[in-house]
């Protein structure tokens, strides 16, 4: 049961495995010889406990939030990007918006911390008939405290952030969406996460590191120290999930755990993005390792702290493609493959049907 | 010059290139954070010459062929499944019709060497709506003699099945297809692709020679040494690609040949699916290295030896999914990966019309 919840996360059930498996194994072609794409129908099948799932609707969380922590030149970016890319995911312009559109997924932009003041009524600017995301206000946070002075957040923010992501599950699993991917938008925010990274696998801030939208070696020197300064002060308790969220967070990170419990509890399949979505991956899994069986990994990112907190989840990416842009693009894409997977095995005649010749001795 | 064709390839123009790298720098994104989909999009416009490419049409095409050394035993299946597949192809039901509907792509089946004779007006036999393959017929021969007793195919009917698939491209850019997946059926066929491989990159036998449709560790190592003596009594030309491809070869590996060699010379990109049809892109290579600019390798295959072949041809795989099933099928799941990647470069919206601060100092 997740602590202040009471939600309950259930185990993946064996008997599903089983029933698609004998499933794929009867489709014309080499036993076992679609790889991957296998994989990923036989956990939709066990995660939704339905032998034929379907996943019609299909959305993106695009969780928004600022970071104190920008103040410490740890960006290549200015800290008001964050609100002037929110604009950009609602006018349908950004690289989310076109891979989703791409997936045939709606993008879904959530301020949970960011520092400016949208108007409520702010909706999908559609220009050129193109589609735009949906604005959804849960702020918690006008963006997050300079974690080199202080924690970032209160635990109480922190909590509210997970449960304003568990919230947005539950209300999306009723409009009837099938699969959920995770992104994120907020300057800064590889600095966090990376802090987060360090504090769950037990890493070096070094090893955990990396040069986020671009910033050059002298800034990844002090983007690094600035971390390790930030864990210095604030000592978070690596065994308390909820303590290193609060105090080296961000807003958007607490919202995509809590996206990712709320996902389980509600058997509905959770893509993850990237860096910044794998550290909120990571908190959701040490407040409930069971979470693990409901993520699929999308991909791959240049962070070098992603494959190490990939490897701490027990998480194997689906695509590697370079990617590093965050927002859920390599989400969007890695839906594509999924859902390839799941058309094989729906879609795929049978030996018997086709009156193919199985395989000899 | 392609000897007795005529045909000229021609080397990617810069320009272009650098006139796609420009318009991707000003996207509303940190400068090359989309990664592998930039470089997608930015060969997508070399290729073709045109700022802004279009990928509205898309075809696969599985070409089938049987092969005499499957007396050796060096398959799981029986030879019959050559020609049930074609028919499952034809009624939408393989692996190759679910993932082409998937990706938006057509699928054409080409009988160049089946050893049994279709009715050439049979075509797709759409069961309950599903679109199925369209049948093409090209036959070279019905099917190659043993390679272990002697050469499988002649030099006329190699360079017969090469002309067979450079005709095809022609065909269908006429017909406005702007971007070629390659696939193959042809029961035994990882046999002669390994010989190929073995021969063309200078490896062993059996650095390139892997377990195929599922088969056991004798059978690999019967299959390896049915290899070795084939190769030690036609004594391929390694210098000589069609010498190559005739003594221990196969016709629909000819084929994808021709048929890469052509789009390379129409200016269309085209995904070159897993071992068997990296086998024919290696021949083309080969014949001509300037075909490796219009080529995109779709994933890297289980089967030991194509990675070998890959690099020889110096191609770096999209997709990683443990695909061993051919057809065309890792072709198809690219195919969406590059059109995702033209999708960002064309409608993705720039700093200046997205009113987003660019990079600091």
């Amino acid at each position: 049961m997740i602590s202040g919840t009471g939600l309950q996360i259930a185990s993946i059930n064996g008997k599903f495995n089983e029933l698609a498996q004998k499933r794929l194994d009867n489709l014309t072609k080499p036993l076992g010889s679609l790889g991957r794409l296998e994989e990923f129908a036989k956990r939709l099948v066990a995660i939704t406990e339905n032998t034929m799932p379907v996943l019609d609707k299909k959305v993106i969380f695009t969780f928004a939030g600022d970071h104190g922590v920008a103040d410490e030149g740890v960006s290549a970016f200015p800290r008001e990007v964050t609100r002037q890319m929110v604009f950009n995911f609602l006018n349908g312009g950004a690289g989310i918006n076109v891979l989703a559109r791409h997936a045939g997924a709606d993008v879904v932009v959530i301020d949970i911390g960011v520092d400016f003041d949208f108007d409520p009524s702010v909706s999908p600017l559609a220009k050129g008939g193109i589609k735009g995301g949906l604005f959804v206000s849960r702020k918690v946070i006008s963006g997050t405290k300079n974690m080199r002075k202080g924690p970032a957040m209160t635990r109480e923010e922190a909590e509210r952030c997970i449960h304003a992501g568990i919230a947005l599950a539950y209300e999306y699993s009723k409009k009837g969406y099938r699969i959920f991917g995770t992104g994120d938008m907020g300057i800064a925010n590889t600095t966090p996460s990376s802090a987060i990274a360090a504090v769950l696998t037990g890493k070096t801030v070094s090893e955990v590191t990396g040069k986020g939208t671009g910033i050059g070696d002298e800034a990844l020197k002090n983007k690094i120290k600035v971390i390790e300064e930030s864990i210095v002060l604030n000592k978070p308790d690596a065994k308390d999930p909820l303590d290193v969220l609060s105090k080296i967070g961000g807003a958007e990170i607490g919202g995509i755990a809590g996206l990712i419990i709320g996902a389980a509890s509600k058997r509905i399949p959770v893509v993850v993005d990237g860096f910044i979505s794998t550290a909120g991956a990571l908190v959701a899994y040490c407040i409930e390792p069971k979470t693990r069986d409901y993520m699929f990994a999308a991909h791959n990112s240049v962070e070098i702290g992603h494959k190490i907190m990939l490897e701490k989840i027990g998480l194997r990416p689906i695509l590697d493609l370079d990617l590093r842009l965050g927002e859920g693009t390599g989400a969007a894409l890695a839906m594509l493959l999924i859902e390839g997977g799941l058309k094989i095995y729906k879609e795929m005649a049978t030996f018997g049907e086709a009156e193919v010749s199985e395989k000899g001795n």
